[in-house]
Formats: structure tokens, C-alpha cells, sequence
């Protein structure tokens, strides 16, 4: 009962959140700015935040804000865009650092598969942020992506709320490594706190798998093969975002040499290590996954056999015993039987004993 | 019942649409011009557009009203063949452009796998392009082919009707960047348009496996299962068509660098990424497929399982009260019970508190 | 029937043609020449042709004959041996042209590999024309091996019969391309006929498939397997002769750019597509295959499904019925029922709608 | 019975020992040292060992008493550190011997994937220490951290107790090899040390699928199953301990080349080729694994089978014959086979004839 | 009856022969000198074959007496070592030859993967020869090792017997081309004796999956799935001999040019190419398998389909009958049936054909 509950609410929350949207833009030019997620919140707004080894501000602020804001220059600058619906503002801001026509499309394109490109004035990344707060929630994605130029870092997110706070938290003590190095850090250390959350999401989901797995042992049932399926299609879809970064974060070590200094890079060869244990985890979840089909298959099969053998025993021992009724209520003149005296209890003896033979058959056939 | 017929469609849509055609031509001479598709349409005609920053025309011409138009150069000149079945007629236009006889069988054999190659006077290419206007209609293909020379983009279709559309209503707005670019800018844009077809045919038949994974849960039947091989042999033949799109858009970054100009080489990035994008969702449909065949075994084993149960729970109950009922009906001269005065209501007692028990106990294995 | 009857005589075919040969000559001198196949003709004999531009001769010549014919050179010679079981005649013409013991033993040895390498002098490569006049017909295989010197070039067949027939005729027609060119276009030709063969092959197989598709669903049975696995054992010894074939016409490109002339190789390269195809074609026909066991085991757990369902059915409707009539079978002399004047009647009454009942409660579980 | 317990008992260990741990530390800044594991024991000490080709000494030693010992220079010195929970000592080391803090991260986290890095100043390498002292133990895994400079080997375990006891009485022989060696033979002579080890356990979980195959083919229960399950479970941790050894290992002979003598080359390439053994075994283990799963759905099924044709003979034999007696219990008041004298006797008699009958058409049917 | 025997034989041969040795040596110095196998024999000798194009000697001889044979050279001398037990002979012959420690160490570890090493003195490979005289004989391994140094060829054989006696034979025939060749020539001959070999293992091993696959279809048992399991066991430990031939052969192309001469090289490809066809006919048996596997299971479900059949007809036809008779049973006082003068013959009528209608349509079910 208690482990049923929250595989129940899993499928639940999963049906209610897995509504279609369309697939991809069609029909439109290419290269052609439209936002493909849904609308998370009012309004689109910019976080700013500058520091160097001595100082640290961050504000909430307009286009016209930033612009003033980034004459005066910090050693580095992280902008953040909270919400992508305002293409106009997402033009602004392209026009203001340079962004490539189609790297603002990728920026809003919440379906763009995770990848890394280099380009001359600056490096863009995109990827998924994934939550899943509990064994019985489904898994969200919002797309985060990041574009570094020399000493500005810019961030796009889909909506509030973000893994970053601890980063961010990290910025104001200056006495931390992060203050004293360049955008290059922050980046990685942004990277580190995304790459990290899939950790306690791969948590979540073992949990999950390990609640179908007693289910599918102790109680399998129709529901439990459906939340299965479930479970592997939200596992489809989680690869989709897991496995392009492995290819993601190893382009930074290949192509961005120029962009990512010396002292960086042995940080960022370790988050790609964390990023194929990641994409490992996921394996062995999907094996395990297929093992509990197993499991549930044959814990149904179980079932079917233990009806299987009530039928056959209870048929075994009342059919034959019928058949002897049946004989002594044939209406026969001469059946000697019927006159003795006690053939009736005889009968019944005789019956009672070759019950008990029978059952003390099946049990040494251990089919009790 | 509503989600049984779009699919009762697609089952009889499918069947009369892939009737057999010899596979290829064979015993004939290698590079033997001969069409292997069938014929779609009456005439075959060719559609020309021409156009620079400043005009635009478009005119349904003959072969000789296409020499004149060839000689007042414009900037670009897309030259679109609509129908092969007129075999002498292409090879006229072979031979009016100098397109190699291999090229020509190539963009005549409708069973071509799509690819790219690289010649020296233009670049030829030939896909797919699929419609599929509806989850309950089977897919359909038709053979496009791309040749580029210099100034001039001829394509070649199996019949009227394409995703070409929305590129040529751009064509006619002069402030359009397509007006300001080459034919390679325009070989994309066309791409383009049969990629982004693509998403959405992928989008219905995402909704026809939606369908059918409800089916599987809901009402598994034979059907089903037919239904789900059909799907699966359409996504067999479909896949011949998509995955080679990878190497052939793969292949204008590779080998064609001096057709391509730079600043429309990142559009064929982009564009290779959705080809990959478009891949990997069907390997999600294939994962989800067989996701779904397993899905109706177990929705079918259930109701065998249900079957039986009711099987077991009456015979269970009925057998052991058959016997007493067969016991009291013997003939024995000596049966004291038989006299008893309530004996017959005590027996009918008996017999309802062990039925009672029986479905008790039955209910305590969950098998009600 | 009509289906049946097919499927059985490949069956029956299969495992007449399929006796075990020696897999291979054990405990002899490496390079021994033995000829592995079975001697499917009397004699072994040579048919020579030889054209130009202006001239051409066909001819079935003795070794003498055909050592005479090669003084007065043609511009392209094609020594056709037909029959292999003759290996001092076969040493003699390895000997006449120079040929590599190995290569000999390669042209003998029937299980060989396709391959294609090239020597100093000659190239060489072997491979199976294959023939399945109709979708009832198991598939038999032939070796036929090509050996390309200069201006000669040599084929080995194992029996009379091939699939060059279309290629003599052409030669025979001196306005034909063929005619204006060397050895390594007639090599290719011949090659082409052998693929191009493949082609009408896969038809034959994919019309047995569905063939065994129709039956799998209608009327399943313990022979349908046993076909299907028949099927799949072809299958995977077509494999063996179809997959090398994409290394075998590659190495063409890659190796012998000395051998073939840069106008034939645009032809290679059209030859090494169509293999691709037939290859993809194969896999394709495997997954058909898998499939159509899934469709076998669900049509035949269907069956069982169904007999089960009216077993159940009847025992259902018939052991209370009979319980019942146990009941009043019973002999207690106070049953006040039996003294009902229309006891009988309500009884039976009673029963009968006991049984319509159970009959509507099976209809609303779709049972009937 | 005896088959049984073993796997049992495995069953009981795996689930207390297999609690779970956090994955991984989340929400703390990268490179923070934090000790992923369970502290396994109280005090956290360093074994030394030094030596040459004519001395040696064995010290358990504080942290200055290794300053000390480090000043009088051996050839050769090993430094244990046994425990990683006391993070402030280990800071300490990591200063003495200039160890990169990402480096000690590695060394602390005992979820890292066993890999080997080289720095300017050292060579690092990870990876896991496994036993399984019985075919009943599931398997326990220990981190192992190497770091070797150029006259210094540092070890770091989690607690006390390993496989290199043997490599320890071997240094205290002055006649032995390795004496006469540098700290490059000692790196191989531990390495050579774990992987022999994975021999044994290899060799443990064998018998353990072998068990598990008789207990499938004898007494296949719900059990089985689960302990497969359990057993394929463990297969896949220990595969992600065992697989990235092959490139561990193979890295040393790649880019270790200034490191690691000549001489020693050779050793490092037979453990290479000894790695590879491992994961063979383990991919044999995993096929003989899903054989079991089939061997056990197998017995099952055959149990099922049984099971059934009891019930059907049973019910075969007595249900007709059931029939015949209800015939003659029939009150018709005229059934003139009742008034026969013997007609009693010669109906039992034509029933146990029938009855012999049947029995012997099961037998032919080798239902019996 | 005649088809089970063998596999019996077959499973009763591979039981007792698969006696559990120590998987590896542990807890040993590296490159310690350990006979990993069973002793097989009492004594380990040497024999020593000589020759060049005039003469031949063939002896068994000490190791003195092959040190004093040494001394007169001949071009060819091949000393083959029979037996391995005898640690302290093989240490000789390793100083005197100049063997490196590790490879005395491969020739003695009897699990030693196959491979092949190029030394600066000497060229070493290791390899199993194996052995499966008839279908019904589990396949024996043996391990043989080749040591060529630039006149001497040294095989090193765990017993007495192999595959190597035809080559003796060939040897002392003066005019065969073996006697004019080099030590090359001869470890080819020896090479291509092994391979040879495992053709005739192939032809065994596919007689007994043809065994085993009549059985599965005609009298499938639980000990038919034993069987199979076994044969797969055995094709996993086989392939773990077969497969890394093909880097063995390989490499005497790629990294032994020195050591191999021109002349040779062909036949080395050649051998290449056979052992190509061994893994290709390996992976068509484990596809065989697999496939006799679903046949067995289909069969087996076949039967259990046909004992159900046969309890649904006889319950089918007899329990509505019994029912009947059932309420000719009762004893209600007003049955008017009960006193027609042929009501008795008239139900009994009635009943034969209501059972006659149920073959019927049992028959038109194709049940029957």
C-alpha cells in the first residue's frame, strides 16, 4: 500500500504534464525567431551581477540599466535572462553583444538538442537543467543556455528558479576561488551546479526504479507494467538530454582552448568525467529497468501458476470423488453395496482417505 | 471505439497504398534512362522562377521558353521539374546542362537512397520528401532531387504538390534575405522546408503510437498487433529514407566547400542538427514500439489471467458442492442423515457458508 | 490453402538442396587445389569473346584453340570458363596467364569468401550469383570468380547457366558503349548483372515473407515456425554472401585506381550504392522477419486464449447448473421443493435464466 | 536444500549491505574536499615503508615522523595512508607532496570512476579494490588511490585490511626483484596485486551462477528470480568498476611513457592483457546469466505443464465416466438396463475398461 | 530416440570434463613460473625435426642432445616441446634460446588469451588448438604456443597428439615446397594445420545444433533446454579462443614484416581470411541457436496448447451432457418426462447428438 501511492501519484503528475505542444516550428523561415516553450511567467527580466576580486553588486535590472551598467567594467559580468517570451527584448540584447541570428534561435528553441559552438567573438552552450524534487515526481526540463564572451558571461533561462543560488551565494564571500578568477570559472562553476542536479535527479529516479521493483515483486498488477512504461519513456526522453553532453563538455577541452585558460581546464576535464558517470547511471537504470520487467513478467506468471494449482487440486480431489457418489446414486435394482449396513460410512471413509492421500500427494509434489 | 477507427484506417490506408512495385529495374542496361516510380500526373511541365534584389518572375514554361529566359541572365534561377515520367523531355534538359547519364538515372530511379555528390560543374543531391497529413494516414514518399550549377537550381519532382510553398511566397518579398542571396542560400532554404516537413510528419506518427499504446492498455485484440507490425515495418521503410540524410547534409560541410558559401554554411549546421534532431526521435519511436508490443502481451496475459480466475473461483465453489449434493443423492439403504428432519436445510446451510468462505477466501488473495 | 501450399514446397525444397557438404578441405597441403563444390556438368569447357570498336567473335574453344586466338589480339578479350571440376585445365590456364596458386585455390573453393584483391599483374575477385526463380524456391548460390589482366579479362563459373546473358547480347551491337570500351567497363558490366540480380532475389524473398506474414496471422501453425526458422537460416547464409560485397566493390575505389579508368569508376561507384541497398534491404527482412514471429506468437496465444475462453464459458454456465440439479437429486425425505406441484418447471426456468445471464455477463466482457 | 541456503544467505547479505548512500555531494563548491564514503574506522594512519637493494624498514608513523623518515632518502619509499575520513591530515599530505586539489577531491570520493591522470609533477591513478571471500559474500568494494612520484608511491585506502600483504612480504626479501627496482615496479607489483584479485572473485561469482543454475534447473521459485535479479544487479556495479580498467591500465603504456621504465613496460602490458581476461569473464558471466534467466522460465513453464496435465487426466478420465453414472442415476421409470441383473457390475466394469483406456492413450501421448 | 542419445552422451561428456580448476594463478609473484593446467602426461620431452632441400632428420631428444643438434646447423630446425609440467626443463630451455621471463610465463598459463608478440630476438604467438571429434564430444582445448627465432621454430604443446602430422608427413617429402622454404613457411604450415582443424570442430558443432534442433521440434523435454544451455556455454568459451585469432593472424601482417618474408605474406592473408570465415561461422551458430531456442519454446507451448485442447473438448462435450443427466436425476415428485415410455431413449438420443454437434464443431475449429 505505502509503496503503491507514490508510483499512483508518479503516473498521475506525469499524464498531466506530458501534454503535447507542437513538436517544432513549421513552416516558418528559417532562422526565424519564435519561442517554442510555453509561457512560464509575466514577465521577461535581467539579473545582473559584476564582481572582481574587491567588489560585488548584483541587481535586477532594465536594457537600459545594463547598458549604462557595463561601461563602468567589473572583471566579470553575468548577465541573466529570466524568461525567453520576449523576443523583442531577446533581439535587444542580441543586437547589443553580437549574437549570431541563429544562436538567438537556439536560445529559443526550448526543443534545440545540447551543444557547443565556438564562434569568433564568443562561445555559446546550451543544455537541460532537470528537476525531480521527488521519487514520485516526473522529471522537468527548462532549457538553460550560456554565452561567454570575454568578460561577460550571459545566461538564458526559461523561468525563475534556477541551480545557480549556491553559486550565486558562493560570489559574495570574497574570499572564494570564484571571485579571483575570470568568466571562464564562472562558467564552469554554473556548468558544475547543472551537471551536479542531475546527480540527485539520477538519485530520484533509482529510488523510483527500486519502488517498481518491490511492487513488481510483492504486488504486480496491470498499473504496475503501465507506470513501467511510463518510467522508460520519461528514461527515453531524459537521454535526449543526457547524452549530447558528454559530446558538450568534451568540446571545451577540444575546441575552446583560447576561450578556457590553463588553471580552468583540469576543472573542466573533471566535470566531464562527472558527466559520462552521469550518462553511466543512466545505463545501469536502464538495465535495471528491463530486469524489473523481468521481475513483474514472472511474479504474473507466479500468480497465474498458484491459481492454476488451486484449480487442478481442489478439480483433482472433488472430481473423482464425485464420480464415486455418482456410482452409489445410480438407480440400479441390483447394487449389493447399497444393503450393507454400513456401506454408507465405509464410503465415506474410503472417500475421506483418498483426500488425504491426494493432499498428502500434492504435497510432496510441493503444490502446497 | 473512437480510438479504434483512426487506426482501423491507417490499416486499411496502408494495405491498398504499398502495392508491390518491381523492387529496381533489372536486365537492363547499367545507366539505362528508365523511370521506376509510377506515373502520377498527365503532363510533365517545369515551373521556372527567376529572380535578384530587384525582380522576381515566375512562369510556367516549355523547354524552349527556358533556353530564351536562360539568356537574360538573372542573379538566381530556380528551374523546378515537375513529374519524370516524360523521359525524353529530361533527357533534352541533360543535355541542355550538361547533367551526367548516371545523374539522370539517378533522379529517374524513385528507389534511390538519398544522397549527395559532388561534380565538377554542379552538385547533385536527391531525398525524400514525406507527407503525412494525419496520424491515421500511412506515410508517403516522393523522390526530390536537387542539381546546382552556379547561377542556376534545377529541382526535380515526382508530381504537383510540395513543402515548397512557404519558400517561394518569400521569394516574392523583396525585403526577404533570400532575395540578397545566392542559389546556395536558396538549395538550403528548399532543404530546409523538406526537413522541417519532416518534424511534423514525425509529430503524427507520435500521436499514432499514443494511439495505439492506449489501445494496447484499453482493448488489445488481434488487430493490435497487426497494426503495430504495420507501424513498425512503415518506420522500417522510413528509416531507409532518414538515415542517410545525416551523411548527405553531413556531406555539404565536407566536400562542398567551394559550392557553399560562408555565410550560409552555419544554416547547413543548423540544418544538419535537426536532420540529427529528426533521427533521434525516431529511435524514441522505435524504443516506444516495442515498448507498446510489450505493453499488449502483458494487457493480453492479464485477461487471460482473469479468465481463468473466473474459471477457478467457480469451479472452486461449485465442484466441492457438487460432491455433497452428489453425496446425499446416493442410494444407500443406511444414510441416517437422510432422515434427520432438517437435514436437507442444514445441508443447504452448510453448503452457502462454504461458498461464503470460499469467496472470503478468495478475496483475501486479491483474486476479486 | 492457397498461402500454404508455397511456404511447404520451400520447405520441402529447402531440405533437399541443403545436404551437407565438407565444410571445408581438412589435412591437406596449404594451397592444394581441390575443387570443394559438387561437378554439376560432363565437361568443362571455355566460351571466348573477343570485340572491338568494328569486330566480334564468340566462340567455344579447347585451350589449344583459345592459346591460338590471344596472338591475333582484340581490343578486349572475356575467356569464360564454365566449370570448375576439371583442375588440371584450370592449372594449365593459371599457368597460360600467370595466375597465383593462391588465387587458383580461391577460384576452387567454392565456400571462399567474396573478396577482391589486387596482384602485380591481375586483379582478382570472387563472389555469388545468387537465384531464387520465385518466392517458393530456396535460394542457390554459385561462386563466379573475375580475374582482370590488361587487356583480358577471365571468368569462373562452377555450371552453364548465368546471369551474363543480357551482356553478350549487348556486346554483339556495335553502336552499344560497351563495344568503345576496355576490360574494366566489361568487368563492371558483369558485376552490375550480378547485383542487379540480387535486386529481383530480394523481391522473390520479401514476397516469401509476406507470404509467411498472411499465414502467421491466419492460420498459424507448428509449420509456420518451422518455415519462418527455415526462412532465417537463408537469411543468414545470404548474409554471408551480400555483406563482404560492400567491401568487395569498395576495394575497386580504394585499390585499384591503376586498374579501372577514371570514366568507368563514376559506374563503381553507382555499383557500390545499389550493394549498400541490397544490404539495407537484408536488414530490413531481418526485422520483417522478427516480427512476423511476434505476430506468430500472438496469433497462437490468441488461439489458446480462446480455447481457454470456452472452456470457461461452459464450465461456467454448466457446473452450478449442475450443482443445482445435484441438489434436488439429493435424497432427504423432508425436501419440501420437491412436493411443489410446478417445482420442476420453476427449476429449470430458474436454471435457464441463470444461464442467460451468465451468457449476457460474458458478452459485456467481450468474451463472445 | 543445500543449494539453497548459500543463495540465501546471499540474498540477505546484499540487502543489508547495499543501504543507500548519497550519490554524490551536491550543492558544495567544485573541488570542495569532502569524504564521500563511511568512516570505517577510528583512527586514520600512515603505514611507511622504505627500502633498497640492502635495507628496509616498515614504520606505522605520525605525520612528522614522515617529514623526518622523508629526509633520509631510500630508493624506494611507500606510503600508506589507511582512511580518507580525517580530511584535515589529508589536506596536510596533499601539501607535503604538492598533490593538486582536484586530484585529492578524486582521492576522497569514493564514487569516482577508476581513472589515471598524469600531472607535471606525479602520476595518479584510482580505482576499486573488490572482494567476495565466498560464493555466498555479495561483492564489497574498496577505493584505492595511487600517486606516484618520482621516488615516493603513495597509496590511499579506506580501512584496513587489502591484497598487498603478499606484495609487503615479498619487499622484506632482499633476493626478490622488486627490491632491486624503482617505485615504477612497485606501482605494477600493486596494481598486479588488486587485479589478481578480481581472479578470485571472478571465480566466486562463477560458482555463484552455477548455483544459481542448478537451484533455476531443480527448484525454480520465486526466489530464483529474485536472486538473479539481485545478481545481475551487482554485475552491473561491478562492470562499472571493471570496465574502465581496460583504459586505466592501457593508459599507463600511452602516456606514461617518461614514468614508467622500459623494463617495466612488458609487466604493464601482461596486466593490461590480464584486464582484458576480466572483462571477457564478465561478459561471459553476463550471457551465462540471462541463459540462467531462460533455463529458469524454462523449469517454470515445464512445472506448469505438469501442473495441467494432472488436472487434464484427471478430469479426462472421471468426467465422462461421472456422465455414465449420472445416466444411470436418472429416474426414468423406463430404463430397462436397470432391471439387468449384472447390469451393475458390467457398467463398473466398462468404466474401469474406459479408464484403461485413457490411461493408456496418455501414455502414448507420453503424457505419463 | 536414435537423435536424443548423442546429446546425452553430449551432456553427460560435458559435465564431467568441465571440472572447476583455479581460474588463475593469485597470490604470486608477477611473472612466477606456474603450470596453470593438469599434468596429462608423465613425462615432457622434446622432439626435433631438422631440415633443409637435401636432408631430414626427425628425434626425440635431452636437452643436452639438442644442445650438441644445435651446433650443426640446418636451415630449418623446429623443436617441439611435448608438455609443460616440467617447470624447471622449460627454464632451461628458456635460457638457453634467450626467452624473455613473460613469455615462458604465457606458455605455461594454459588461460592465456591467444595473442602474438614481436620481440627484437624472437616472434611469439599463442593459440588454442581444439578438438571435437565427433558431434556428440564436448570440444577439448589445447593450448599451443610458437616461438620463431631466425632458423629455429619452438612449439610448445600441453600432451601428446595434435594436428601437426600431416605437416611432419609433408616434410619429409623432399619435393614438396616446404622443404625449400624458411621457418616462416613452416610456423604458416603449423598455423594453417590449427586453423584447418577448427573447420572440422565448425562441421561438428553445426551437427549438433541440427541434432538439437530436430529435437527441439519433435520431442522437446527439459532436458533439450539443458542441452542447449550447455552448447551455448561451451560456443561462449569457445569464442573466447576464436576471436582474438583474428588480431593474432593479423598482426603477422602489420607488425611482422621483418620476420615474415614476401613470399609467405600471401599465405598468411589467406589464413587471415579462413579465420574470418571460423568467426563468421561461429556468429551463424549462435543466430542457429538462438533460433532453436524460440523453436523449442514454440514447440513446447504447441503441446501445452494441445493438452488444453483436449480437457476443453472433453469437458466441453461432457459437462452440459452431465447436466442432463443431472435433471432426469432430480426427485421432484411432478417430472412428466420421467414417465414417457422412451424418454429414456429419447434424452440418450438427444445427448449423442448434442455431443456428435460438438465435434462438429470442434472440427470446424480445427481443433480436432
Amino acid at each position: 500500500m505505502l509503496q503503491k501511492s507514490p508510483l499512483k501519484q508518479f503516473q498521475k503528475l506525469f499524464k498531466t504534464q506530458h501534454k503535447k505542444r507542437p513538436a517544432h516550428k513549421v513552416g516558418l523561415p528559417p532562422a526565424a525567431l519564435v519561442f517554442t516553450g510555453d509561457k512560464k511567467q509575466e514577465e521577461v527580466y535581467i539579473n545582473l551581477i559584476g564582481y572582481d576580486e574587491l567588489e560585488f553588486f548584483q541587481e535586477r535590472v532594465t536594457l537600459d540599466q545594463l547598458r549604462k551598467h557595463l561601461e563602468q567594467k567589473k572583471k566579470v559580468v553575468w548577465i541573466d535572462v529570466i524568461g525567453l517570451h520576449d523576443i523583442a527584448l531577446l533581439e535587444e540584447i542580441g543586437q547589443l553583444f553580437g549574437i549570431h541570428k541563429l544562436t538567438l534561435e537556439d536560445i529559443l528553441d526550448v526543443d534545440q538538442r545540447p551543444k557547443m559552438e565556438v564562434f569568433q567573438e564568443y562561445l555559446f552552450a546550451t543544455l537541460k537543467m532537470i528537476q525531480c524534487p521527488s521519487p514520485e515526481s516526473p522529471i522537468q526540463e527548462e532549457q538553460v543556455s550560456f554565452l561567454m564572451e570575454k568578460e561577460i558571461l550571459i545566461t538564458f533561462q526559461e523561468k525563475e528558479g534556477d541551480v545557480f543560488q549556491f553559486v550565486r551565494d558562493r560570489l559574495q564571500d570574497p574570499k572564494r576561488a570564484i571571485r579571483h578568477r575570470g568568466t571562464d570559472y564562472l562558467l564552469y562553476a554554473l556548468l558544475d551546479a547543472v551537471i551536479d542536479n542531475y546527480f540527485s535527479v539520477m538519485e530520484n529516479i533509482g529510488l523510483r526504479i527500486e519502488n517498481l521493483e518491490s511492487q513488481a515483486m510483492l504486488e504486480p498488477g496491470n498499473e504496475t507494467l503501465q507506470t513501467l512504461y511510463l518510467q522508460r519513456r520519461e528514461m527515453m526522453d531524459l537521454r535526449r538530454s543526457v547524452y549530447p553532453l558528454r559530446e558538450v563538455i568534451g568540446s571545451f577541452d577540444k575546441y575552446a582552448e583560447h576561450r578556457i585558460s590553463a588553471e580552468v581546464r583540469p576543472f573542466i576535464r573533471d566535470l566531464y568525467e562527472n558527466t559520462i558517470q552521469v550518462i553511466e547511471t543512466m545505463e545501469v537504470f536502464r538495465d535495471m529497468s528491463s530486469g524489473v520487467v523481468d521481475l513483474y513478467m514472472n511474479s504474473l506468471s507466479n500468480r497465474m501458476n498458484n491459481v492454476m494449482k488451486v484449480l487442478t487440486i481442489i478439480s483433482t480431489i472433488f472430481i473423482p470423488l464425485s464420480f464415486v457418489a455418482g456410482v452409489y446414486g445410480m438407480n440400479f435394482e441390483n447394487m449389493p453395496e447399497l444393503q450393507f449396513k454400513n456401506g454408507y460410512f465405509f464410503v465415506l471413509g474410503g472417500m475421506g482417505l483418498a483426500a488425504l492421500g491426494m493432499l498428502f500427494y500434492f504435497r510432496s509434489k510441493k503444490w502446497l
